[in-house]
């Protein structure tokens, strides 16, 4: 089974790698090859992926959704998501708990599988941290990974631990199951959908910007302590999300099946270019409508920047986006915890925004790019 | 479904929290918390997860052995084992290349799968890049990736990119399949039984101080090309280790049903230390009947280290140990791809070693604990 390895080794160790772990080491990319961030993370995913084999026919979903869907039996299907946070890009030690982040990595886990229109049954968890962190540190991380198993009914199945020069790192992959006939994928939207979102928007954003400030505060004097009180819902929103399974069998116990649904990981207006992307289509949606919370508005006046923004480039709200058939408007427009945001048009891409004065300006899908700082 | 967050918020954050983090950025722990070391790495997995719920019935086996077993349908069950591989802690850009580093994370995850005597279908990847990485080098990853997939007949079914300011890290979840009555956990050995392994063994360890060894060179002197030739069997081993597919085929097709199994990541005397802990059993083995490569005790001399050692302790070689009833020996005793280096006795948890003198003595159960410098 061992592979003649000799001639494999020196065609690339000493001329590839060495010249770009040097390159690495240096901090700069003056080398000719490609900037990461001139693709960005789906440019990325997509040139990486584009040509990999599939082996298994029974594999009905690979890479491009929130979830892989494997086919298990006739009827049902195994549902997979992962995910990899990372301190410094994902999180800041500063200001987030332990116990909030282990729950955060298990919730934006099952959020993808609920996504999918399927019920999550378990995770498992990799964390790697610095010998100079203490148990109690990890007991804390998993005390929050386990309020989160106990609230979504979710085993642990398994994972490890090691350690790590590099800083904190989690990694969670979560399991689910769903009939197969009631997945639901991003390519299904078709024109004159109604665009749905469930809670509110925007909310996680204003929480971050809250916390990095605070973040800013103690640093400069660390005596003081946060004061959070008129903020709780919107650092909440930051530090807890939860994925929406009450949702998916409310839409369930009311007979709507959507045509395409996303989690809001990234922000409103991404979300849609995934969709109409995978769905071939355009949508339009109306600033006035998007459900935005008070405490989130009277975070965007501080920061003197548009509720509107927060709402559609905010990320991190783990809220529900989904399409539905006109022929539902009836049944959801009196629905307390969906909000009809717009429509799927028929232009491929173009993701419209009509303003509060009538005038329809293009959604900026900058998102969270997590290769553009 | 947002919690009051205030409250759980300033019980924490800033007495608790901020305490730990500026111990850790102070990279001291002198606080009267306990130091991850003193746990070890399976220590640390059980505090952890002692008190987890089990919420869904069909969870066979949790945390604790090679991979997590959830039934399927009646008789088939689906497999899942995952690895996080961080940069500095468990590989060096230095001397491991990108191709191979991307080809032995996949590789290693599916050894967990097969060491469960089932058969991988599917990975998950996750990766984080630093932005000076140009996507050239990720390319490199996913080749070693692609490579391993198409060999082993797996399918890519997700997984994210990210960026990173630690470090390299790379995150694989592998899926496999099944029968039930086929699964062998680390478990179920007997006394008496035979103790076999597959392969040759020490070697990836000797391969890797060979890298080091080269490594010191390289940074003296730059300008040298390292020649590895003498070392092409041991190095290989190190870089691109293979899962056992074709030994768990054998098995089967040779009517064998090992009565527990692992396969070899920390070195065969951590291992053993696994399968008599699980079995409830002890374990004799017979240096002189440990299957070394020859280039192995060839590097082994140059190191001045006993070639025993780096097969008991090396770890690396991803070679299956498993036990086979007594009866099986006539079966077993002829077979090239396996040997059989002891058997398993009464004493639980006493692992020891029968020299080649006759001399007998405990095996150092040390392996790779990754909480030890």
């Amino acid at each position: 089974m061992v592979l003649k390895s000799s001639v494999f080794l020196r065609t690339f160790i000493p001329h590839f790698q060495l010249h770009l772990v040097i390159l690495y080491m240096k901090g700069t990319n003056e080398s000719g090859l490609t900037d990461i961030s001139n693709l960005g993370e789906f440019g990325l995913i997509n040139r990486i992926t584009k040509d990999f084999p599939t082996f298994h026919q029974n594999v009905v979903k690979g890479v491009g959704d929130d979830a892989a869907i494997v086919e298990e039996s006739e009827n049902t299907v195994q549902v997979y998501s992962t995910d990899l946070l990372l301190e410094g890009t994902h999180f800041d030690l500063a200001y987030v708990p332990l116990r909030h982040l282990g729950y955060k990595a298990v919730a934006v886990n099952l959020s993808d599988i609920v996504a999918m229109n399927a019920h999550p049954y378990g995770i498992t968890v990799s964390i790697a941290v610095s010998n100079r962190f203490p148990i109690e540190a990890v007991d804390e991380i998993y005390e929050g990974i386990k309020l989160a198993c106990q609230k979504y009914e979710v085993d642990l199945l398994g994972g490890d631990t090691s350690s790590s020069r590099l800083g904190l790192v989690i990694s969670v992959t979560a399991f689910g199951r769903a009939e197969k006939s009631e997945v639901v994928y991003r390519k299904g939207a078709k024109p004159k959908d109604l665009i749905c979102v469930s809670g509110d928007i925007g909310a996680a954003y204003a929480g971050l910007l809250v916390l990095d400030r605070e973040k800013s505060v103690y640093l400069k004097a660390p005596n003081t302590q946060p004061d959070l009180t008129d903020y709780d819902y919107v650092v909440g929103r930051q530090l807890k999300p939860e994925p929406k399974l009450g949702i998916i069998n409310q839409l369930k116990s009311l007979g709507l099946h959507p045509t395409s649904m996303i989690d809001i990981s990234d922000g409103i207006a991404s979300e849609l270019h995934h969709i109409c992307e995978q769905s071939n289509c355009g949508a339009t949606i109306y600033a006035g409508k998007l459900p935005i919370d008070y405490q989130t508005v009277k975070v965007a006046e501080e920061f003197k920047i548009s509720p509107t923004t927060f709402a559609l480039n905010g990320g991190e709200d783990y809220e529900l986006l989904f399409t539905l058939p006109i022929q539902d408007f009836d049944k959801v427009k009196s629905i307390r915890e969906f909000t009809i945001i717009g429509h799927i048009t028929e232009e491929p891409g173009q993701i419209h925004v009509v303003l509060d004065s009538g005038e329809v300006v293009d959604a900026d899908a900058l998102g969270w790019d997590h290769f553009k700082e």
